[in-house]
């Protein structure tokens, strides 16, 4: 089969592999119908993940349809039409048996890192039970991929541990693919104010479009004071979705007392945290990697069009064009780019 | 009146000065029986707190039988034995509606801070219906002190701000009054390991007797190793009761997944965060001050003996001796020395 092969940093091909096959009676072999490519692939290429060792197939999102399946699983058949989970879960460790799938003891975020993942025709699913979902009739494909991950992602890391609530200020700092995922899902709680914080004056007007009260581009500078005089002297809930010191130090600048803090963004570095002046704030602060413990909920948000997340899709592509998806998505701003589709060449009906 | 003056950096006195009066009709003017010091007036004698000015009477913390009432006061009336919070409330701004008393728009810390504080004959307590609490008969006084601010600041900016729940495993780095407030309180929800962390062995074998289940002592070095090994590997809850980069650095790092920090200590710089290694992990990071929202729960806690904080008073001064109460809680370790009790010369009842 062919798939998206990492060869060490900064270099990848679209090449022949193996086809996998079921090696443990819990997996399942899920043939690809339509996959994309995330920030964390771009991090993987530019060598930040050393997890991440040449040969491995990245992805980790994707909808497809089972082609193989081992002896132990219950919830799935040969043919059934699923939507593949950014986290593997075996359902019955410590952590999977509180709901923080994405510290199982034999999964979490393996797709793509650990193990082979979805940039390919085939991909191996350890833990099917728990790691798949069944694909509603009708649904639209595209919609569905992005609930391999930003969605959970944005909703359960931002929404959810920042306690939006009705009638809350919220900032969100950064209007990428889990930015604007926080956004869309933010709107299921009615927040009063949804003020969007980029650099990036194309993906500003998007992030108006879905929903946000106000859009402040930071490249435009003295966003901290803007960000204040808008929420009339801070927000209750700032949600980081970029990963570096300076969006996280907006964030704590700009909360007000009793306020939560809410950080989406994959850090590479450390910050500087002024507990100077928050120690006294009754502020609360949340990290996480998603647990997607909200999937089957996000599944019927969308089956019942509370949310339209197949709009953050702006490019698509066949599997054979993959390294031209991997072109646009890494020139994201130059191209307009938010979220791109890879199809299989033959889609499922 | 008598009083204890800040009169500048490192300076102060036990003098004359003029006696308090209700200013508004929400005033009380209580006369204190009981009074104690809080590491917070050393960090003010320090210089640390550049809001207190010369001239200042000291003090948050106090039990004392009302003097002089306004007239718009419904809860008291003269001669009623009062509880004084350290938290001073108008009980209707948008925050104190929201129980978020510590930062009342008309209040909050105030005490002893930004107008004359309970280490004196007499106190002016603004907001007294918000801000008094009547002493049940019968209550030991020396017990109800520790209600004025130790005990609800361990109990909610420890307790519950870390959702210490029945198994958990709990650090409590720092066993100071506040820390030991912490260690009494967690006591309610039946934690399975509470592992009290202090460089000072007396404080850690108070810490044994109070209900810790296992000690370490930091000046012996390696304590986050210790701490590991003993919680299998991290705890759930880490609540730092220090305010210092190297305290907060030790609860970070001694965090599970899913884990909770609950920042007590009042930090005078800021801390490296290593979101880094954190992003990932779905932690909780909570600040405050205290609200005193839980100040009548805790004296039904007292009645009921569920907690007997009076243990945490090592020592008994009148208020003529106030000086010498100081020399002796400035030099807590070599005294052994937790909390001080200063009684006025006639004590009432």
């Amino acid at each position: 089969m062919k798939a998206l092969v990492f060869k060490g940093p900064g270099e990848k091909g679209w090449e022949e592999v193996p086809r996998p096959s079921v090696q443990k009676p819990t997996d399942a072999v899920v043939r690809i119908t339509k996959t994309t490519i995330c920030g964390t692939d771009l991090h993987i290429l530019k060598g930040d993940v050393p997890a991440v060792t040449p040969g491995r197939i990245l992805g980790h999102e994707g909808v497809g349809v089972i082609e193989q399946i081992g002896d132990g699983v219950k919830n799935f058949k040969v043919g059934d039409h699923v939507l593949i989970s950014c986290i593997t879960s075996c359902g019955s460790c410590a952590n999977c048996r509180r709901q923080l799938y994405a510290h199982c003891a034999d999964g979490g975020w393996i797709l793509g890192h650990l193990i082979d993942g979805t940039q390919a025709e085939y991909v191996r699913i350890p833990h099917a039970d728990n790691s798949l979902y069944p694909v509603p009739p009708g649904a639209d494909e595209e919609a569905l991929v992005m609930l391999s991950d930003i969605l959970p992602t944005g909703f359960e890391i931002g929404v959810l541990a920042g306690q939006v609530a009705p009638g809350d200020s919220v900032a969100i700092v950064g209007a990428g693919p889990v930015g604007m995922a926080t956004l869309l899902t933010a709107q299921f709680y009615s927040p009063a104010r949804l003020i969007m914080l980029d650099t990036d004056a194309g993906r500003l007007e998007i992030a108006k479009r879905f929903g946000a009260t106000d859009v402040i581009d930071v490249s435009q500078g003295n966003a901290l004071e803007t960000l204040l005089t808008l929420s009339g002297g801070g927000v209750d809930v700032a949600i980081e979705a970029v990963g570096i010191p300076a969006t996280f130090d907006l964030c704590q600048q700009a909360i007000v007392p009793g306020g939560r803090i809410a950080n989406v963004g994959v850090h590479g570095k450390s910050v500087e945290l002024h507990l100077e002046t928050l120690w006294i704030k009754n502020i609360t602060l949340t990290t996480g990697l998603v647990n997607t413990n909200t999937t089957a909920m996000l599944l019927k948000t969308v089956a019942s069009g509370k949310i339209a997340p197949a709009q953050l899709v702006t490019h698509r592509f066949d599997m054979a064009q993959f390294l031209d998806a991997y072109e646009v998505f890494s020139n994201a701003a130059k191209e307009n780019a938010m979220k791109v589709i890879v199809s299989a060449a033959v889609p499922v009906d």
